[in-house]
């Protein structure tokens, strides 16, 4: 493999001959050989437009010039439109507070910016990484800002993935709104309901889990862009901070702006929070997934109200059998996002005075729970929800057997006699409408009126 | 020890004598030898709001009539008023859903109520538990409720608190904003900063966790109550869940209403979700007590730019040392805070069809997160915040030692020279203005004048 | 209320006149009203065993004199019997290392001794607290080595309450070793087992849990009292690490060794061990709590292959209605178990240097994690595992409902072969046996012995 | 692209022409595109050794023929050399219990198989996926063994890691074992200590928490390999378990044994258990990263104690700057290795009945935290610990500043006399050995001699 030497301030490098980064990456690479996983895709780009955005404010009269402006405005467009990406190769466990990934945009900007101005790689100029593409800006401002550039990139497809599912849930809701059924309380028989009622439910909670996913969307735009060093804002250019989050905001339509630049560098509290949010989406999904597995328990050993559309065979052994795959699979994501969840969590607290060095693994923990998430719901919603069939007779079977309908009987004959009923009907495995009719209380036929009444009423959205 | 004998659908069960509650709470006591822990004190309040607002909501024609409203009504007044909370007696650790605390309600409400008719404990009439006291009610709606209103309770006790050490370290900032000192990020050298911004930064990032916090009310004030069983409104009188929020709404002067009955019956998103931002105020606090005890380290060995005041003696061995004990204890508290906040969140995924069982464990997890946190943070204010003394002398000191004032040369010089600058300090140990002086680059007494104005300039908002 | 004056470092405070305590522990009180919960009863008397054991140790010539240790060890002697525990009286939240938790001691012991010297409280002559009482001693030794032994302690109810609940399982296995039930795999209906196999299973599971916890002992048995100030055994007398050691060993019947003395000074490392065992065993009851409360959901509506006895009414509202209180309880005491070891876990990484200042959050955390876990257990035990009935008629029906007994053909006719009865059988809704003879593969008797062999032949160790 | 066509009980489904792969792995790459990460390397290999294994304990007469199983094994030593490791293709995230990637390499091998028998790929004959390569094995049996065999392919790296790093350590106690420093508890100034009384003991908790890692391995070797499908052993030929456990045993050279077949699919405690010691190491690793980060801060104005090898320029702004960057790269792992755990617990927890079907990702999440964590210790040893140096003048400079040495005084002085003394040097600012001279308690020399003793003197073990 052919190499140039580049050097810096600890001394002379290799850096692979066709490589368009350079020897502070090159370096990165050999000290950070942990899970060879490079940087995510939306942060690349988010890193990227700051750059594109800070060359741009700070054109101004002695900083930098319309001619190196361009050109760093050139070199960042072609990444942006897809080119140079296998140029970000420091792996995600890196140098604390992502120097080194500020360093490989730097590098690969500076380099192919001179390329294209004539000069060769490796050589930085007329385009220095530090001083020109880098200009009033620091690891400390860029990467934060970066990291919160690429959630903002991310958390529409995370919250129509939310909407997506929750549609399908309402559907289902809707068609079934009649469709009677026994509730289930600490899993024992209790008063009728219906599978509307139940699946609209699913709904709700899943768009209060968006609505409060969404809702950390204003407080993502405040961003400490112009923090420079330690949040000072040493050595930035005239007015800088405003003019590069107005120069975010219409490249990202977002409405970016400028915050307390030293709390956005010592604090991941807004990153934080929405970890948190996408954990109170996964809990609840996490829950709704063990559900409608119960649900879908079976064929003839389980509950068997509903059945979810088969999409693998499901065992190499039991010939026939079907798994509900698909939400095993989400089950199996929401448990990891909850990992990443707590390793967030745990790198929010360990910042130390002027900044949290956690930042990339901080950043990656979450990018990976917002992609995975946001892929599984959508898989498990078009496989698998809407072909979701509800077995209606069985459900009409339950809602019969079910011990909890003595509790139709309160207002008429009491809580301790509807107990007495309710005995009976456990002990002789009777149901109840027989006993009820048998004591001479109501007719069959008018208790099973009742029981439809009470599952289809009382539902406030 | 005298007994009295009542009985259920279980049989006869031996009551103490002299007992206000009843038969239920007793098996209660006897099945859940757990903590010894009994319930929270909000918790109790909140639960018998409940029981008054219902008992107003449901005196309707063929409900409850008037005089057993009243019964009801003045027997929850008492013990609003702060009598009978001794016999509040069941363990957080029981029944799931909390069936036991929902029952130990409507004994003791019955049992007042009935001695107040001049009848006798035990007896249950005229007023029943269960067909009067918990009409149209059921520890599944009730209990979802009552955690609501009794964190709704501690919330502004909280908020207070946090705006309370926000403000002590904003009368800092504003004190000291004119103290420089060194930045440090990577806990390494870096550009001036000042206190100011440095505190003010705390203050800020507090502020946000606060008003995450305070947002979350809303939302916990839409109730399930009206669902009775199973989410369906079984039993319940006639526009009951408009009404009786309503009337809890003039109890506890919040904007309590009734919302989506099942799903906030399945979901415990919404107390998850508090509980959530809560997790995320003690991060916060977590990093900035490391910070102050960081900066307070020493007098001798440490950083000692600060000193917080004594309060105790440090050390059983050691004379004369004084540790930071009161942002000690603050650290402490907030990482049992995150414990509580992990138990949430595994309580939370565990909910099952139409209920979530582990509600009252649940609920004291949050309680106890909220009270500790909001005690810890008024006596880490009070105690030691509001006394704190910056050492200006060696904050001053420390800023021309540092290397990291290298960085103010990068305009001038650019950062590949600035870099040698900065080695030269760290080899020789020269303070950098010497070696810009020696390098004719600028004046000792111009250099000062760039890093106070460096350190003043930026930006606190 | 009467006062006393006493007077330490910090200058004079109120004592209350009746307290055995003395300024460090009411200064103490006052600066953490925290959580209003007292220290742990093992933790009380664990830490007085240090300074029995250390008076005894510190009797040498120059050190402590005779008449001194044994006014220190009467002293103990009466606390170790259950006197004076209401005079311990600081906050499990309070100052880092527990200082103040160290002093409430020596205070306690000082006036105690000094009282029965015919001296008067609060004068700290002839026995000093700091001087005689800790000799040799610092809270950052005694109190991790008062945790250990506080550990200890607990350990052998906590290993014998997972024993008692695995024997109940296995009694239950035994007894039902040849109860053929459907097996369930990913909820879906699978091959046959037995309860036995399923029951003994979890009585496996558990003990090893146990044995893990069980093998802590020997690790928390290392201490590093001798350490005194920073783990450097600083102002300790003659062999004294070896010799406290040796009487601790006496008063406990524990192998208690010094050990790292550093080492276990700055590393919570043994004690987070424990937990994190402590984690797995309530993991894997709540595995086993969620699969009973799923195997007795019903009667009708559910799984109902046993039944729990029903030890309180189980709803407010539905007569009749038995739910699964006690395993429901178990649920949500692991579930805070788990909170417990999370809050263990960020106190561990919060060492820094020579010591841990988390440790009384710590200790705290464990010690409820550890005696709540064992009466949930017990409780679980005695009043619903004991009395669990195995509903054979119904486990007997669902085994030959199963799709899963396709599988049983594999060997005669292959994976697809066999696949396509059992979809025969699911959409016909046939049994298994009768598709089978219809297809002259097997009489339906012959598969029904194939079947009972099937599910009896598994290995059960 | 060019495809072929399989058949499943499904139906028809399209498979890349030239994959070595079939149905139901094409089926799965469509359902699952979640993470876009395939298997983890040792476990592909060690699912592959299952198959290997399986196929010899299976040649018994009316089970597999000889020809078939020289066709499988000769199929399985070819992926095991390295091979077609490209044709393991299913997403980390899959369905549940693994499926799909059991039935990966039941297709891989029979195609391979196959085609070396002169067959083609796709037709399944003469060796069927299900009937000849997973004879008698399940997705419930192999995928659980498989995670167990991948991890113990992990362990010697991650404890050669641990051993490695405590190794560099112990070299720096043993050179720095007269290197005295001022010992610092909470944070303050102590008691006078060594660099190698400090290191040792992060030595001795590192090969404590080795251990404990290495201790699992014996459980981690009881495999349930022989249950197939739900734990029964249906369908294995005789005494399988035993016979394809010894054969693992001498394909890994692990002491691999059958255990309870139907305890170890229902329960994941020995791979969690293992998560939970990994953890621990985790923690522990904390602590002393930022320990190292602590002592190594400054250059100026920091504690300075100790100064870490340049591995990279520092900053992208501030010129000259070095940051402990390996040891900030080893905190962000350990974050994320507990944030691994805690996915690996709610994993754990989420067994149903028979099985767990989480194994997938709790396998991966616990492979990912192996292998980083191994990485990231190796490379901070070797770039940062092995050329750690320790700045004695500054470690000398600030024992004889430090207000601790007071703390030497109590002997002859007693504590109170002692505090007083530390006040004076407090408030003055003169060390102590100053006041202890104007005092005439001790000559300058004698107090001097006195602290290098106490420093010394301590026990390391």
């Amino acid at each position: 493999m052919a190499y140039r030497i580049e050097k810096d301030s600890l001394g002379e490098f290799k850096v692979p001959q066709d490589a368009w980064y350079g020897i502070q990456t090159a370096r990165a690479v050999e000290n950070f050989p942990i899970s060879g996983r490079g940087p995510d895709r939306d942060f690349i780009r988010a890193h990227v437009q700051i750059k594109y955005a800070a060359a741009i404010a700070n054109c101004q009269p002695d900083w930098l010039d319309e001619s190196k402006r361009d050109a760093i405005v050139s070199a960042c467009e072609r990444i942006l439109k897809g080119e140079f990406l296998d140029q970000f190769v420091v792996d995600r466990f890196q140098a604390g507070a992502g120097t080194s990934h500020n360093m490989n945009s730097n590098e690969v900007i500076a380099n192919i910016a001179n390329v294209a101005l004539g000069e060769e790689r490796g050589k930085y100029s007329p385009i220095n990484p530090n001083d020109h593409v880098n200009m009033g800006q620091s690891t400390n401002d860029t990467i934060p800002t970066a990291i919160r550039l690429a959630v903002l990139a991310k958390l529409p497809r995370l919250t129509q993935a939310v909407e997506h599912m929750a549609a399908a849930f309402d559907e289902i809701a809707l068609r079934e709104q009649d469709t009677v059924k026994s509730g289930r309380t600490h899993l024992q028989d209790a008063v009728p309901t219906t599978i509307g009622r139940e699946f609209a439910a699913y709904a709700w909670s899943l768009r209060r889990a968006k609505q409060n996913i969404a809702d950390t969307r204003r407080q993502l735009c405040d961003i400490g862009l112009g923090g420079s060093a330690a949040g000072t804002g040493l050595n930035t250019s005239p007015h800088y901070p405003e003019k590069v989050a107005a120069e975010l905001a219409k490249l990202t339509n977002e409405p970016i702006q400028a915050s307390n630049l030293a709390a956005q560098m010592q604090s991941m509290l807004d990153l934080q929070t929405l970890s948190g949010q996408i954990r109170s989406l996964a809990l609840e999904l996490t829950r709704i997934s063990n559900d409608l597995r119960l649900l879908a328990s079976g064929p003839r050993t389980g509950l068997g109200e509903i059945t979810l559309p088969p999409v693998q065979p499901g065992s190499s052994i039991m010939p026939g059998k079907v798994n509900p795959v698909m939400f095993e699979m989400l089950n199996q994501v929401c448990y990891q996002v909850m990992g990443q969840d707590a390793a967030v969590a745990y790198m929010t607290q360990a910042g130390q005075l002027e900044l949290n060095v956690m930042m990339p693994a901080l950043g990656s923990a979450l990018f990976d729970a917002m992609d995975w998430l946001t892929n599984a719901m959508n898989a498990a919603t078009d496989k698998n929800l809407k072909g979701l069939i509800v077995n209606r007779d069985r459900c009409f079977t339950f809602i019969h057997d079910s011990v909890g309908l003595a509790t139709l009987l309160n207002p008429q004959i009491g809580y301790t006699k509807a107990a007495e009923i309710a005995k009976e009907s456990e002990k002789s495995g009777k149901p109840v409408r027989d006993i009820v009719a048998e004591h001479n209380l109501m007719s069959r036929e008018a208790f099973d009126a009742l029981v439809l009444k009470a599952a289809r009423d009382g539902k406030i959205d």
